[in-house]
C-alpha cells in the first residue's frame, strides 16, 4: 500500500477498534488467536485465482502504527484515553503465514494466516481484506488477458478509469498477472513498474496537421516513437503520414517503434495497417491497439488473426469488470488453542476450524492435480473429502508440496521484497503447471480442493457440539 | 485526493508528459487551450448522474508539483533535463470552470472546463478523469440507494472490498450521494465523515458465550451499543440475549442503540426481531441490516415492509457494481481561440467544439425541464436540437440558470472547501427538483439535453471543413 500519506492504521473499519477496546477492557487482550483469509467463489466464472497483494500487505502491517494525528482523531471519535495509550505503543508482533505472491489458488483455501494476540490479529482484518481481495482480483483479470494474448505484450492503460488512488495498487497487480508495463507513472515510482505512453488525439489536433504532429513527435522522441493514427482517418490519413515519418526516421538512423489504433474495427484495420507497413519495408513497426479491450476482445481479435503486437488494456482490466470485487473473508479459526468456527445454516457458509495447512499434489510432470487442506501436524492423507458434500471423496494422488510459508515473525518481514517482475515470473511458472481445462473461460473444469479426514472430523464435532447446545 | 503521500503529479499517464515535452520542443507551449470533461452514457442504465470529486480534483491540481523525488524518477525514465527544469518550476496557472459538486448532470454536458496554456491543460488530464469518473460513479450509486431508502439511514461498510486506497475516495463520494456515515476511519480523518462500527462475528466467538460477549460490549460501549445477533441463531439466541442486555442496560440508565442482522432472510428476520423488541417495550432499539445490499435489495426489503432503520451497504456500493467505471473523457475544444473537435465516423463519438456553457431550464416550481448547451456568449435560444439526431428539435421552456461556475483562477481555488455534508445537502436539494420519471431504475425517462442552433452550426461547419479536406 505504498503511496499512502502516513500510517496505515486508519485504513480500517471502525469496528476493529471498537472490538479491540472491548477485548482489552474484558481482559481478553492476551488470548492467542489465529485468523485465516480465504475466499469462497472464483471471479469471472473462472477456474483459478492469482493470489496478489502480499508484499503490500506485509509493509502495511509493519506501518500499522498510531501516530499523534491518528490518536488525536480517535480521541475526537470517543475512544478512551486508556485505549489510546495502548494504541500509541501498538506494534503488530504476530506471525503471518501465506501462500507465495503470484500463486495459483482456489476457494476455501486458507491463503493468509495471522497468529498473535486477539487484539493484534483482529485489528489488521480490514487491511488484509482490502489489500488481498482487490489485488488478487486484478492480477487474475490480467492473467486471463495475458493467457489469450500469448507472447504478445499487454500494458495497463487504466488509471483514468481506476477507482481513485486504487489505480496504483491495480497497476501493481496487473504486472503480477502478466502485464508488461503501465501508463501509470505513480506505479512506476512506487513499485518500479515499467511505464509506457505516447500521445492522445488532442496532441494531433494541437498541430496544424497530422503530418506535422507526427514529425514533431518523432523529432522529440526518436527512440520511443509510437504514432496514434486514428485521429482523422486511420487508413487514408494516419497510416500514410506514419509511413512518411517512418521513412524520414530511417534516413536519420532511427526506427519508428509502432503505430497505435484506438477506434474502429481493430481486426480489419490492424490487418490493413500491417499489410501496408510490410509492403513499405516497415515490417519492424509494431501494431498497437487500444479501446475497450479485455480478454474476450483480445481472444476474438486473435481468432481473426489480427496481426497485433501490443494491447493497451484499460477500464475492464483496472476495475475487474464485470466482477468488481473478490469475496474474501477473514475468520477466527483458533482461540487459545481451541478450534473455532462460525456455524451457519449451510455447510458452504461455515468456516473450517483449527490450525491448517494446504498441500498441493502434482503429477510426475509437475502439473497440479488437487489441493488438500489438512490439520497442521497431519501427514499427507490417503484420501480427501469434498468440503461441502459429505458423501464425495477421492483418493489422493501425486507428490505433495506445501503452499503456506512463514512470511512474518514477531512483526518482522522475513524476506526481502521481491521485484514485481520476479513475482510475475513465479506466477507465470506456476500457471504453466495448471492443466489447460482450468484455464478456459467457459465452464472451466473445477480444480479439486478437499479436506482431510481429520479436519473433517474436527469440523463435524464442532458442529455437533453447537447443535447439542442449541437443543439444550 | 487526500491521503496520497507526496505530490499528485505522477498520478498521471506517462503520455501526458511525453506530449508536454514535445509541445515545448515544438514551440507550442504557449498556445492557449481549453479542454472539457464530459461523459457519454449514464451508469446503471439510470436517468441521471451525481457529479462528484470536484474539491478533491482542485486540491490535487494545486498539489500537482514535481518535487525532487518525482524529478529523479522522471530522469531515470528518460525525460530530457530541459523538460525536467520546466517541470521543477511547473505550477498549474490556469482557470477551471465546473458545475457544482453534488449537481445532477447528464451526458455530453461539459462538466469541468480547464483553460490555460496547452501544456498545463493537457498535463492534468489523467487527474481530472481519475477523480471525477470514479467519485461521480459512486455518488450516483449511493444516491440510488438513498432514494429508495427514503428517511432510513445508509452507511458505507465497503472498505474491505474497495479497490485498495480507492476506498478512501469512495467513502467520500458515498456521503455526497446520501450515505450518512462510513466504517472507514481514514475517510473520517481525511474528510470529516462520520464513522460507525460495532462488532464482527469473531467478537462473539471470542467470548465463552454470546450473552457474555454482548454484556462486555455493552459495558464498554454503553452509549453506542449495536449488537450483532446472527452469530449462532438470530431468533433463538442472538435476539433473546440482546433483549436481556437491553434490559440490563435500562437498569443502569442506558439504552441499547440497535441490533444488527448480517445473514439470513432480512425481511423475515427484521420483522420477527421488530415484533419481539416492541413486545418487550424496546421500541427505541433500531434494526440494522447488512449483507450484500444494494438499491435493488433495499427496495425489495421495503416493498416487503421490512421494519429496518439502518442499512450497511458494502461491496456493491463501494465498487459501483455492476458498472465499475464512468466513461468520462477529456477533450480539446478550443486552441488559440479556434474551436476544435475530434472528428469521428459517428456523430455520437464526435465532440462538441468551442467555448460552451450549460443552461438549465426549470418550471415555475423549480423542477428541471431540460438543459441546453450553448456557446459561451449566447443568450438563451428559443429552441434546441438533439445532439445526434439532426431532425429532432424542441422549443425551450421555463427559466434558465447557468450550471457552470469559475472555481479556479490562475491556479488558485476560488472558494473555501465546503463541508462534505453541505455538498450532500446541495445534492439532495437538487435531486428533489429532478422529476420522478428520471429517477426510476427501469427504463427511466431520458432527460432532454440539447444543443443550441449556433453551437450546432459551429459543429457542422467544422465537420464539413474536415470532409472537404479528406476529399482533397
Amino acid at each position: 500500500m505504498r503511496g499512502l500519506n502516513g500510517h496505515t492504521s486508519l485504513l480500517t473499519d471502525r469496528y476493529e477498534l471498537t472490538m479491540a477496546q472491548t477485548y482489552l477492557r474484558a481482559g481478553l487482550g492476551d488470548k492467542t488467536a489465529r485468523f485465516e483469509y480465504f475466499f469462497r467463489s472464483l471471479p469471472f466464472d473462472g477456474g483459478y485465482l492469482v493470489f496478489a497483494g502480499l508484499q503490500d500487505l506485509l509493509e502495511a502491517i509493519v506501518n500499522f502504527r498510531f501516530g499523534e494525528r491518528e490518536l488525536r482523531f480517535l480521541k475526537e471519535e470517543g475512544f478512551s484515553s486508556e485505549f489510546l495509550d495502548y494504541l500509541r505503543e501498538f506494534r503488530f508482533q504476530g506471525d503471518i503465514y501465506s501462500v507465495k505472491e503470484g500463486e495459483i489458488v482456489f476457494p476455501i483455501e486458507p491463503l493468509v494466516i495471522v497468529e498473535g494476540n486477539l487484539v493484534e490479529t483482529q485489528i489488521v482484518e480490514t487491511l488484509v481484506l482490502n489489500t488481498i481481495n482487490f489485488q488478487s482480483l486484478i492480477a487474475t483479470k490480467a492473467k486471463r488477458a495475458q493467457w489469450v494474448a500469448g507472447p504478445r505484450l499487454i500494458a495497463d492503460f487504466g488509471l483514468r478509469r481506476a477507482h481513485g488512488l486504487g489505480g496504483i495498487q491495480a497497476s501493481r497487480a496487473s504486472i503480477i498477472g502478466g502485464c508488461s508495463a503501465t501508463s501509470n507513472l505513480m506505479a512506476g515510482l512506487l513499485y518500479g513498474v515499467r511505464t509506457v505512453g505516447t500521445m492522445a488525439h488532442s496532441f494531433v489536433l494541437a498541430f496544424p496537421d497530422e503530418l506535422t504532429a507526427f514529425r514533431e513527435y518523432a523529432r522529440a522522441n526518436p527512440d520511443d516513437c509510437v504514432l496514434l493514427i486514428d485521429t482523422y482517418d486511420t487508413l487514408n490519413s494516419g497510416l500514410p503520414n506514419a509511413i512518411t515519418v517512418a521513412k524520414e526516421m530511417e534516413r536519420s538512423g532511427h526506427r519508428l517503434k509502432g503505430v497505435r489504433i484506438d477506434s474502429g474495427d481493430l481486426a480489419y484495420l490492424s490487418r490493413k495497417v500491417r499489410e501496408r507497413l510490410d509492403a513499405e519495408g516497415l515490417d519492424y513497426v509494431k501494431v498497437v491497439v487500444s479501446n475497450q479491450l479485455d480478454e474476450f476482445v483480445i481472444r476474438s481479435l486473435l481468432e481473426q488473426r489480427a496481426p497485433i503486437d501490443f494491447f493497451g488494456v484499460g477500464t475492464r482490466l483496472i476495475t475487474g469488470q464485470p466482477d468488481s470485487a473478490l469475496d474474501g473473508v477473514y475468520k477466527l479459526t483458533v482461540l487459545d488453542d481451541e478450534p473455532k468456527m462460525k456455524i451457519s445454516d449451510t455447510l458452504t457458509k461455515a468456516t473450517l476450524p483449527g490450525k491448517k495447512k494446504i498441500l498441493r499434489c502434482r503429477d510426475e510432470n509437475g502439473y497440479f492435480l488437487m489441493d488438500v487442506i489438512c490439520l497442521e501436524d497431519e501427514p499427507l492423507p490417503k484420501e480427501m473429502y469434498h468440503p461441502f458434500e459429505p458423501t464425495k471423496h477421492c483418493k489422493i494422488k501425486g507428490s505433495a508440496e506445501p503452499l503456506l510459508f512463514k512470511v512474518m515473525e514477531k512483526g518482522r518481514i522475513l524476506e526481502d521484497t521481491p521485484d514485481l517482475y520476479e513475482i510475475a515470473g513465479y506466477c507465470n511458472q506456476r500457471f504453466s503447471h495448471l492443466p489447460e481445462e482450468h484455464k478456459r473461460f467457459e465452464y472451466p473444469h473445477t480444480y479439486k480442493v478437499g479436506i482431510s479426514p481429520r479436519l473433517r472430523k474436527v469440523r463435524d464435532q464442532l458442529m455437533e457440539i453447537n447443535l447439542a447446545q442449541k437443543e439444550d
